[in-house]
């Protein structure tokens, strides 16, 4: 046989032609055993991002891509096992309080989440807003927690889809990212890598997504389902809402707070919408319900009941959190100063850009500029109003958490991502359910 | 001023816009400082690729490239320089005769070329086969021919345009070679910096050629002549025949001897027609005639009076050569065993592809697989037949110069490479000239 070359292969996919499965194995191989250069990678990631990838080409890259590295076994955990994915947005905390309710029904979920970059948080520093939550846990206690408290959230280990993290830095510097095929298959290498055995996907939509209109979140939603079941994954997509943070709280101890709120039957219409529609989808994939309402019903109940607030203390308990922490929310940081934000007209809110409440929530210290910055739990915003919410000259638009005194800097960008308008429409929380 | 970021750069090409010149300024000054980093580099031409470059774009490129090296300064060789650029081809030898007749009718000929790889031979190549001849020589050297002989045949040397070099070297591995505006402003950089007044470009067409279609032809030849334009340079192009080898010889010492036949009236009638049609515009160009007729009359003067093989002696001389070459072809190395290859059947040649002939005779030892390759001056081939001759039975086809005994595998890629059929017209050597 002819020895395969790089040039040969970048060529097949910059003429538009379909790559083999062993054509795929020697990118991807090469890409971690480092024969193939970084600039024959980039190469043929900008031909992908120009000519696509058909569904087995994607189906394949994801599944080579997933082999280049560890994966985890959870058949020693009893149950269909589901875990939830999001694309990311700003005060998505819905992590927190969907794993809870939904290991309350009885479905294990074994969650593996990751950091906040940029205007987005990460649930796992958020969940180290609570003082001892342990997110670097071995394999087997992982495996004897979801067994036993059906729910743990940790961090992915270092040894997983090595190939997707050497070509996910390189399409940061190439201008590669916004590829569906490569989205698609980054996302799901980790989630097949994961173990688990069937997967609800939120795909955001709007301005602070990272796909802005509902035609890209559908094609990306669409890829990443026929991804998931080309390899046997039980999969399905939401795909909701992010022209406005999700919830009210944009930060880290006060997002905790947001959760725990949810699993006390309180906290904010959309959040507990979003929560309720991906765990019912979660709970019939889970095979505890076959519809919708059926499955929502359930979930309601372990809210009400406690049963939910129940599993995410377990957890917090499991993982070496301080449990107090769900009825006294003051053991998390609390920031020194708090400013309100008065409305400078009355009238309609009718815009809330969610990238740029998400960066000032970053200026504050909340988020990282860059990997491995340090945080800061305590600071963060509170929304008092949002979009279609009526609102008088000199209210409160919402309130800043800080621990510095001087917040112009802030207030400003703020403001020129504030508007208010004589009318605006609450935007719609769930646009499309994709199976 | 916000500091310019390469993926800034990127971005903006791959979405299809024009890059401004300080963007093409900031790419080819970190090609050439390091501070682009390879896999960037090779982002940006696949880009360039896919979305093409405005002409505003290729003379920019063209022209940052080329300041990023050294660029000779002719100014002091009285007259108007003419160069020649071909874009490549098999059994090309015409620059050597070329040269040679052009600067008999009194117009100055700075020629700078390179060595050949892969199936096409090099200029440099054949004129080393010339016992003693000189490729580098001073660049005061240089001037000082030029301006008493009227011509000289030199290499590049290494300061020239560092930033095509590197370019040059990523695209051949990244599957970036055959983009026009990269094709265009890669020759364009590097004959703007050897200080010619004037460049007529012979662009090949036909399946021996780089560009196969005559559409592709053009499109090459208008881009590298509107670059000259742009930048001030008198620039036209010749679209010329590559569906056979050009002449009947091909290999290094046979290529010598084959143009110094077109010196002493003799040699075949395809390459001469080339060179007297190269040759016209050169003169045109130069302002020794204003028509094509009155131009090609001055260069077959030329040759029938003597004044160009005069000119072609004088050169080897200069640059340190043997001139008794030109009566006596065998003091260059000879092939030790000369075969002849039947036709197996009768007819008219109807096929001879020009690459595969020109594989032949590199794996014959005649032309470099890598770059650094020993040359063997000696081997070749030399064709008795061209398309549209008719040829009998067991007639030969053409002799084979090697110096090896078993030479089965060349003649089993060479009959696998021609064609006898009943009919085939003789291709057309000139298809265009674009002004």
């Amino acid at each position: 046989m002819k020895k395969m070359r790089m040039v040969d292969v970048i060529d097949q996919k910059r003429n538009g032609k379909e790559l083999s499965d062993e054509e795929i194995q020697f990118f991807v191989d090469g890409v971690v055993n480092g024969s193939v250069p970084d600039y024959q990678i980039s190469a043929l990631l900008m031909s992908i991002y120009f000519q696509d990838m058909t569904d087995r080409e994607r189906a394949s890259l994801t599944m080579k891509m997933m082999e280049s590295g560890e994966h985890l076994d959870l058949s020693d955990i009893p149950g269909i096992k589901v875990d939830k994915h999001s694309t990311g947005g700003v005060g998505d905390k819905v992590s927190l309080p969907l794993a809870a309710v939904v290991a309350a029904v009885g479905i294990p979920v074994p969650m593996i989440s990751g950091r906040g970059l940029g205007h987005t948080g990460g649930t796992l520093d958020k969940l180290e807003a609570i003082p001892g939550y342990q997110i670097e846990i071995s394999d087997e206690a992982f495996i004897n927690q979801v067994s036993k408290e059906k729910l743990a959230i940790i961090g992915a280990t270092g040894g997983i889809a090595p190939a997707d993290k050497k070509i996910y830095a390189l399409r940061d510097v190439t201008d590669t990212v916004d590829s569906i095929p490569l989205i698609a298959s980054s996302i799901m290498s980790k989630k097949i890598a994961s173990g688990t055995d069937a997967l609800v996907i939120d795909v955001k939509t709007g301005s602070g997504a990272f796909m802005k209109t509902l035609e890209d979140s559908t094609a990306l939603a669409t890829a990443l389902v026929e991804i998931g079941k080309s390899v046997g994954m039980d999969c399905m997509a939401v795909i909701s809402d992010m022209n406005q943070p999700l919830g009210n709280k944009i930060g880290n101890s006060l997002e905790i707070e947001e959760s725990i709120d949810i699993l006390k039957n309180k906290g904010p219409e959309d959040l507990r919408e979003l929560v309720l529609t991906l765990g019912s989808y979660m709970v019939i994939l889970g095979g505890k319900a076959e519809k919708f309402d059926e499955a929502k019903q359930l979930l309601e109940e372990a809210i009400e009941s406690g049963a939910a607030l129940d599993r995410f203390r377990a957890m917090i308990k499991a993982q070496g959190g301080d449990e107090t922490v769900i009825e006294d929310y003051s053991i998390m940081p609390q920031a020194q100063y708090k400013f309100e934000l008065p409305a400078l007209k009355s009238g309609v809110v009718a815009k809330l850009t969610a990238d740029e409440i998400g960066i000032a929530s970053m200026m504050l210290g909340g988020g990282r500029q860059k990997a491995g910055d340090q945080l800061d739990y305590a600071v963060g915003i509170e929304l008092h109003k949002k979009i279609g919410d009526k609102v008088e000259k000199d209210e409160s638009l919402m309130t800043i958490y800080s621990n510095r005194e001087d917040i112009e800097d802030i207030k400003s960008l703020i403001y020129d991502n504030v508007e208010i308008a004589e009318r605006a429409e609450k935007p719609q929380m769930i646009y499309k359910i994709i199976k």
